[in-house]
């Protein structure tokens, strides 16, 4: 294969935009061949037919594992490694070079229409995640596209809108999971998101593309555009971008050779994007050949275990659940016969087959299970729908009264979550929960079983004794149901993000989804359950919730710092019940009085751990230094605050079990003082602060004399010192009477700065 | 007196700075008078002796009024005007020329340390009543400076922090207040804040000081900075700062010179500066001369009428006030003897004579008073406070159950609020919770009344009959508690920002006060009561609340435009009780189905309305249009849109009684369509949709297709069209198979901008 250098002008700049929808350009002359890419992330939608055309017609059969809603719940990087190298087994079987995923955007309010397709509201889980898919596609030798890249959180106006985001928030909260996956799994390509970044398009801001990107963390693949996402393609290659999809006719790449001749592009920035291209091409030519078919049934298998994996028992009061053999079960819902398994848009994919609940439910239960669809699923092609809501009621009502425990198939309609617009409420519709008021009084032993992309209010929470979020779960999600509610397997997923008590109370609130091509992200931090906690509020459950049919305990905790600088934290996990089952661990970060703002407690490390009942484990989880530490706005760098942290060991981010402590020294901020530090920061600085009140004795006395004369002013002396510290130095010294010059001050900072070195204090 | 254009280079500098801490300089040589600035804004605080030092000595007496915490509270801007005037006697008697003040930086957190200078949480409330304050001491010749100019919302690092607020919280919130004042009342000067603002030192904004304050508001006055406030002094001066306060040694002067020998500055920019400061000189010399002494028993009148005026009722259960001659009163409390009437720092006043709640009970109801202190006021000299705590609370509690009804004085140690720092919490001291608890032990007819410069938490409120918010008072506050305590006056005042519930709920928590140099207004527009009530949060008391001795009732209103566009609200008000009282009524307007974010109501105008026992009166309130616009900023400019208003008159922002509503036209907005025109724009244009639509009959008949293969990756057709209707078109005309060039769609837009004129939508 050729080089970049081989290629004419025009031929560079054509390889760095598609053919069509799907594929990159051949250079035929030079041997480069055609590479192929398509949707993802939790299968393979590969168009099928020609790859010319608007690509939203149907697609090739492909396993439709659970999208990251369900998948993320198992907290598990293990299994969705597994899961990505099984996707990656069926790209190469349709010689695809590239699946475009996966998608780790913060999950910053419910309402996110594509929520579906990230895992998280919090970065460690999304890093993690995240990094463990690219690595299961990527050990088939094929490619990932990481999206959407970046702080893009929301589907209205999702081409124009701008998220305004502080440089704190972006960094700890919004890039944190896309750093850690650059460096942890070298994903081949990044796409960039459609929305603009502090006014920025993602596609063409050399801040994030460039500086962030490849020269902080050292990403070398290449960064495509998401589908349409180029607004000026000149600014977009001059800021990283290196491959525009799909093709536009030439036009652009017309565009990039005009830039080039009349000299306002760099050729040499056009060489390194073309490179970039030729090196994904290459890379996806070395890929070993898969012989097909497919194995539908061990991919099936594979799907229905990462179900099941997937599903969040969130109440089972008296242990009504799992279901007894010879109970009479009452299914009701049309969830259960039609099942909502994945959602709408890009990541669409044309299952190999599906499973229904109610067929796995009666696979294992046979006549003791009845059925009654109780409503029509909205927005879709429902068979029960053409009967009245009444009609469908009342044989509902009849079948649950007639049943010893009721399993209500709750979910949102398709209608209501998809790529390209955000709900606007986040209820379950009213025909529903009117339906379970119904059953619940025919028969109070009832078991809600929810489908739903994106976070639900649950009214009934306190009515019912059991409810399973089993989320979005791909084509094996009704069996997975099926082998939870009976016990074959015991759930073990958590959640990863906050079921909050009302919308109202979400962060994001207020100030989503913005307006007029601007969307404030005006919580800050305080995303999730950082904002839940910080605001001391009440939610429905809180991040990182999730139940077992068996029960879990845990030791006391230690912790120490190992010999890179990481903490380890130790303890035993006991499985204290009489049923295998798998605990989801958790580890959160305080540091009481910071200097900086903190949530209260900040998730660090996780695992997801297998125990046989009565089995006790020895648990290490590793925190990585630099998860502690925090963007740095008056130095643009993470920074490690020394002092002593505290490690909550928890079952969620709500239920911490045990608390260790442990030093950790911080890194050295160097700040040099300046005529605008404060008189405060001068003196409390610890090299300058000693000179300075060498120096200025008689300038203190002076203050000294002032404090005295205010005491008509200032209720006290602190008052008075805490008025006065934050003065900046340079305004003072040049007020009449203050007895040292402006002159003398600047000298004096100098020598002082000379010496400056410091860690920043602890407190 | 000369013209700047007879003034040397250097004498026009020199003029442009402070003499020393409180008068300007004089140029003898062409006859221009040095003329003296002192603190207020509720009083005079002008230093004894010399002017030459740091200033914070000791002053003159002068009657201490109501801070506008406390007088804010009386809604009434005839009442402020004349206490204004009160001021500008007192500064004419003592030669000032310009009285500091008035303050009307939103309270935007309950915890800012200034608070007690400042008006209200709401922009129109601190607009007209600061306006008032104005036209009051400038009535008598004398000037004011509006202050802290501006989005200068708390004391932590007051001195650098970077207020960092969006374009419609700035300018609907933060500036509208002072656009209010500026346009309403011309205030001689306007004083820079100390902060930045986005970024930028106020002190050297030209947006801030000349394009907005100036040429958009048509401000014509001096532009002075806070004392200390001057970062760089040709900046300022180049940005619209007209006078450095206090004087700087001649240092900056020469800065001034410096840079226009050196072509850096503009000399005629410097004459600008020059020639404010000379007209600001002539305008104090045309003031009349007032004959001194200040007539110290009227003022001290005038004090106590306001302060009664300013007092809050907030809870009556049982009507157990006004208390009732011959009653057995517990008086309790430290502060009953020790007022706290006003703030520390700047604005305190060296009072002519200070009432005490005690003496003036005792003057009324003689030896029906009985008093215990309680409690020592902390961080003062009290006298009570050499004897131990449980000591004063057995006395206090002995008092109280002798006693028919105990009043226990309550509030915030001077120690906790004051210029220059703020609160980090909202609490009242233990050890007087721990009292009250006792008292209302020994005798659950307890009344609590409060001193305090900002809201403080209410745990208590659930637990007594009765509360008198009784802020800080001024000079005359013992005697005005007396007064409603016993019925001499009826309260009227109401709640000019809500009193929370808890901390945490308060809208800037978690954004409050910001660190590094940087504080995001993350609520946007949702401050005080608007967040509240988006949020839908239970409050303690509501912004607008407060009761009376008598009750009111609200006829149906009516609402029309009027000739000038201004909206008139028409209703009845009756006093249906037996005591003459003064009702404070509100206008809130809503406007549903808004294409910008909106609070669910925002006040627009109120009133103090005089009720005799008995009386109905025809009220009519009016609306100005211009406060009903947004800020649009697409267009960066005031927008009012069309569309059909509510409008509730209301006695609290949570006490409507009645609405109405009417039909308001919109302003033009002209947005020309360009390629990131969405589609849904394109075809929503009036003018341009229909051309479009004709001129892309082919590329929409494709869409349709699109539409219909799309139809197994989306939910439905209406989905499909969400999605596409945010596509901007220019993104989309390129792609293959679309049958329309960017050309083409280039000149299409072109010649529908050519005719596009439309007002907005109204929803």
């Amino acid at each position: 294969m050729s080089t970049a250098s081989d290629l004419t002008l025009e031929e560079k700049a054509s390889l760095t935009s598609g053919a069509d929808f799907w594929t990159t350009k051949a250079v035929d002359r030079a041997g480069i061949p055609s590479i192929m890419m398509t949707d993802g992330p939790h299968g393979l939608r590969k168009q099928a037919g020609g790859t010319d055309h608007l690509g939203l017609a149907s697609s090739v059969p492909a396993t439709c594992f659970p999208p990251a809603v369900g998948i993320g719940s198992s907290w598990d990087p293990e299994l969705i490694e597994r899961v990505g190298a099984a996707i990656g087994v069926e790209a190469a079987i349709e010689d695809v070079a590239v699946v475009l995923g996966p998608g780790i955007n913060i999950k910053r309010s419910p309402l996110c229409g594509r929520n579906f397709e990230y895992f998280s509201e919090d970065p460690i889980v999304s890093g993690v995640l995240g990094a463990a898919s690219v690595r299961g596609v990527q050990s088939q030798g094929v490619g990932t596209s990481l999206k959407h890249f970046a702080a893009n959180n929301q589907e209205f106006d999702r081409m124009r809108a701008s998220s305004d985001v502080d440089p704190r928030p972006l960094r700890e909260i919004y890039l944190r999971g896309f750093e850690r996956v650059v460096k942890d799994a070298a994903p081949w390509t990044v796409m960039c998101s459609y929305n603009r970044l502090n006014g920025v398009w993602t596609s063409e801001d050399p801040w994030l593309l460039t500086s962030v990107l490849r020269d902080e963390w050292g990403f070398d693949g290449l960064v495509v555009s998401d589908w349409g996402a180029v607004n000026d393609r000149v600014a977009g290659v001059a800021a990283g971008l290196d491959l525009e999809m799909p093709a536009t006719g030439g036009r652009t790449d017309a565009q990039l050779v005009a830039a080039v001749r009349e000299g306002r592009l760099d050729e040499s920035v056009l060489d390194t994007a073309a490179s970039r291209v030729i090196d994904l091409v290459r890379k996806a030519g070395e890929r070993p050949g898969v012989e097909g078919p497919l194995d539908v049934d061990a991919h099936h298998a594979l799907a229905r275990e990462a179900a099941g994996r997937s599903i969040v028992l969130l109440k089972n009061e008296g242990s009504i659940l799992p279901l007894a053999p010879g109970q009479k079960i009452a299914v009701i819902g049309a969830f259960a016969a039609e099942p909502r398994f994945q959602g709408a848009g890009s990541s669409l994919i044309n299952p190999t087959r599906v499973d229904t609940a109610v067929d796995a439910l009666r696979a294992i239960a046979g006549d003791d299970i009845s059925f009654a669809p109780g409503f029509g699923v909205e927005g879709g092609a429902v068979a029960a729908s053409g009967r009245p809501a009444d009609e469908l009621r009342a044989e509902a009502v009849e079948t649950a009264a007639a049943a010893e425990i009721a399993v209500v198939f709750l979910g949102l309609p398709a209608a209501e979550e998809s790529e390209g617009f955000d709900r606007d409420h986040i209820d379950l519709p009213p025909v529903q929960l009117e339906l379970l008021d119904a059953v619940i009084e025919a028969n109070p032993r009832t078991v809600v079983v929810l489908s739903n992309g994106g976070v639900v209010a649950l009214p009934f929470v306190d009515r019912v004794p059991a409810i399973i979020e089993s989320w979005l779960l791909g084509q094996a999600g009704g069996s997975a149901v099926a082998d939870v509610l009976y016990g074959a397997v015991n759930p073990s997923g958590k959640l990863t993000e906050t079921v909050p008590a009302r919308l109202e109370d979400n962060p994001s609130y207020g100030n989503f989804p913005g307006e007029f091509g601007h969307v404030r992200y005006g919580e800050g931090l305080l995303v999730g359950y950082r904002w839940y906690d910080a605001k001391g509020l009440e939610v429905t459950f809180p991040f990182g919730f999730g139940l077992s049919y068996t029960t879990f305990a845990y030791g006391p905790a230690t912790a120490s710092v190992t010999d890179d600088g990481d903490i380890a934290v130790s303890f035993d996990l006991s499985n204290t019940g009489d049923r295998d089952g798998r605990e989801v661990v958790q580890v959160y970060a305080s540091l009481a009085g910071s200097v900086v703002q903190r949530a209260p407690r900040e998730l660090k490390a996780f695992a997801s751990v297998a125990l046989a009942a009565g089995e006790t484990r020895a648990v290490e989880l590793v925190i990585r230094r630099e998860d502690l530490a925090y963007w740095d706005v008056r130095v643009d760098r993470y920074v490690v605050e020394g002092g002593e942290y505290t490690l909550d060991v928890a079952a969620s981010s709500r239920d911490i079990r045990s608390a260790v402590t442990i030093a950790i020294s911080g890194d050295e901020v160097h700040l040099p003082l300046d005529m605008n530090s404060s008189i405060g920061d001068v003196m409390a600085n610890p090299v300058a602060g000693p000179v300075m009140q060498g120096a200025l004795s008689g300038f203190m006395g002076d203050l000294d004399g002032v404090d005295a004369a205010a005491a008509s002013m200032m209720p006290n002396d602190e008052a008075m010192q805490k008025m006065m510290a934050s003065f900046p130095i340079g305004r003072l010294v040049g007020f009449p009477g203050v007895p040292v010059t402006h002159e003398q001050i600047e000298q004096l900072l100098a020598a002082a700065n000379a010496g400056v070195s410091a860690p920043i204090p602890g407190r």
